[in-house]
């Protein structure tokens, strides 16, 4: 199994409902990040499992949009929590429509799978891992 | 599949047995950076994976279990070699336990597995999966 | 000229005002982590150039003071942006005031000087020095 | 399932053939990070996954090999993409002869697979898996 | 003193002449990670050492006018050895340029000085520090 | 002013004697990742601060001195504390004397000075800055 993964990262405030979060609970903020891994079993006519340059700048749109914002303003997450491992999975979502839209070439229909990882701090992470 | 990861670190004594350790085989000692990874398919009502801030407690408190002592004068430890990947095996299986008694929450018990990584240096580490 | 660093991270949201930060000019956040240096010319008659426990725990305070929470609403940064040079300089100026009231021992007035770096994200970082 | 990582690096110079490479199908160079993971299920009688000391000489000796050389002029290569990804499966197979020819000791015969993970950036690496 | 850093990557070949260099004086390659520190002694009104943005936009300029070539064919390059620490100093020299001729804004015409770091690995860089 | 740094590490059993220094008063022991940076004002004639293979080698030569030892029984450490700011002055010294030796090659005879930074986790370190 073959994978590449590529690294960005968003700045964005946020607030979390319930006890378990302690502080946490306030208005705050966080860096996040991004690593998103590609995975497939085989590699195209050019050697490779995805076109870097169109999988940076997919992942790009998408921290794009929640980057330097207030998750708790957005639609998007009315009714839920934004945690490091939520937001993960959202991410993931995001890059799997990207990839099915033909945003990342047509080899980008092979692949078998993504693994977003969210990095909050340099002692804590979090990952989504899911099929293509 | 969701992780969440926290780490930590302890810094231990010990010499390990058998010709394979060369210049190892003398006392002298490790840092440990411990990264450990909880998994589990879904999130729980919170949004979540486990309790970081629990995590991060029950990993504290086995680093400072084993943190700051000789192993080869830990009665845990008699018979056999602390090597970085045994001694991953260690960590985990006190994680284990943490959750299966409820130091994690009560959504711990949903978790289907761990990981615990031990970094020895910028260049080595080892790692020990298990299930829950 | 001897040296100790230790390192710890913020969470926090806040807003910046002027056109050069762009679409940071919306409330957002970051993750700081943030590293403190102490220097110190000689060592101490125990052989080091401050009680690390206690740097750590000094260093705690200040992140648990502005962590967690909104920066835009605090008194103490109001009428100031709070970007990343200028909070290292609060960071800084905070510590410096709690080695001159003794928090860190009564060898850490012989420090010459300190050091923090907030550490913004995996591409960005700012740092502020000043004398003891 | 345990495992061991070990890491060196290697220098080279290469070019890319294909449009989707834009300015990579220039003449120009990489550093690659090389982490290279043994796995296995249970440990050997010394405790360990493997012997650390020859895995990383066997993963010298492949780093040496390919080290500070031109890759476009390399027999092994020709008529194929020098990619990151087809790169790591390169340094895959070769650890996985050297294991199989007895260089990383009889106990390597018990190794169910191996990881290879080359970084080329801070923001961009690729993986190959494979068993043993 | 104040300090703001921003990192990039670029990606070149070249070859080194003298004894001194032993297999580097083949034709190779390096990943260079660029770190460039720009100090200054005060903030500006907008409580910056300079414009984040811009920074970045000039460092991209400079590793983009080096990335993915062979420098060995690079007219700039003629009769000098591109080791580490002259790349530095090639890489600040253009930087302390972008800055003169207002490129980093007016305020950059404050700056006291600049520092650049080139990382060729996990084990080995190099910098150049600079008045402007 | 140019400089270049070179890392490899060391792992060793210790003590520290003093209350300050609470559970570490217990034998336990450290992973030092050790960095040394060379400082020089100009190049030397094949464009280099100091002979990097070289440098490399008198580091390891002093990391196979101290590595995999418990420094308590060592004759040269006897009456004092072996503290991650003192080791990092007897690396530094040690340093200093293969320098004026002749280790790292005529040039470094115009060596301005060095640094030398043990990184005992990823949450602590410490320097040691010389001239030379």
């Amino acid at each position: 199994m073959f994978s590449v993964t590529v690294r960005d990262h968003m700045m964005i405030a946020h607030s979390l409902r319930g006890e378990v979060f302690g502080p946490a609970q306030r208005l705050h903020g966080a860096t996040y990040v991004v690593d998103v891994t590609f995975r497939r079993a085989t590699l195209d006519a050019d050697g490779i499992v995805v076109d870097l340059g169109r999988a940076a700048e997919a992942l790009r749109a998408v921290v794009a949009e929640f980057g330097y914002r207030n998750l708790d303003d957005e639609a998007d997450f009315q009714g839920m929590n934004t945690t490091t491992e939520a937001l993960a999975r959202v991410v993931a979502d995001r890059l799997a429509e990207s990839a099915r839209a033909g945003a990342l070439g047509d080899g980008a229909r092979e692949l078998d799978g993504l693994v977003v990882t969210l990095h909050e701090s340099h002692v804590a992470w979090a990952s989504y891992e899911r099929q293509l």
